[in-house]
């Protein structure tokens, strides 16, 4: 796993419409439901005539900690869900990248109480993505 | 105009059911589609069975900006669609709050091309702000 400047990103060998599978289940086992999915390829297609590569925007969320983090601070939702994005980096090669939680509110300057869920979400949001890891390395 | 820790929020003298209305046509004045909508409410209540205010969670995107910041940084779909929140403060009031583009890609540390990306888009949601506070203003 790569740490990039907001995110928690992973390479992995298989194709785009399996990684975007995967991720979503990877979400679903730490407790993160997908409320919204945005094709990129197709929506620019449709709206500007651009091509594109495969790229889908996933918004992940975990509803006890969204409703913590709202509780918390109303305006929260300027950052809500959180933003998978799972895109193809060549034929068979797919990246998946997770929003990072804790970096984000960080940046954004949250309060003690947001800190405490923005930790939560990034374990559980690292844990997704160090299993997506392991799960795509061929066995030695 | 009020600008929060990451947004540019303004208070309107109107129900909630409207002024989710107005900032999706204030969007659309703008360049920016409603790609997502979340139901906060609805969302807590059918996941968690948690209580919670009226609350949206819009994903507005300007397609030729989105193109333009995807093209300059693969990763940016992190950070998009642009978050506009819509919530009831109380009966009759509402407040609307979008995503600073510019505090949220300084904070996450972008290149140049970026900053110009969301300078633009910054400027246009200010607009977009700033139009809806001057409607909901009784005349003098």
């Amino acid at each position: 796993m790569t740490e990039t400047r907001y995110g928690l990103q992973v390479t992995l060998p298989i194709p785009y419409a399996e990684a975007l599978e995967r991720a979503t289940a990877a979400l679903k086992q730490e407790g993160f439901g997908v409320l919204t999915s945005i094709d990129v390829r197709q929506t620019l297609k449709q709206k500007i005539d651009a091509d594109f590569r495969p790229y889908t925007i996933l918004g992940a969320c975990n509803p006890p900690l969204a409703h913590r983090a709202l509780s918390s601070d109303l305006d929260v939702g300027l950052l809500l869900p959180c933003n998978v994005i799972v895109y193809e980096d060549a034929p068979g090669t797919s990246v998946v990248s997770a929003i990072a939680p804790k970096a984000m509110l960080a940046a954004a300057g949250g309060s003690h109480a947001l800190d405490e869920v923005a930790k939560d979400a990034d374990i559980r949001l690292r844990r997704a993505m160090t299993g997506l890891e392991a799960q795509a390395r061929p066995p030695a």
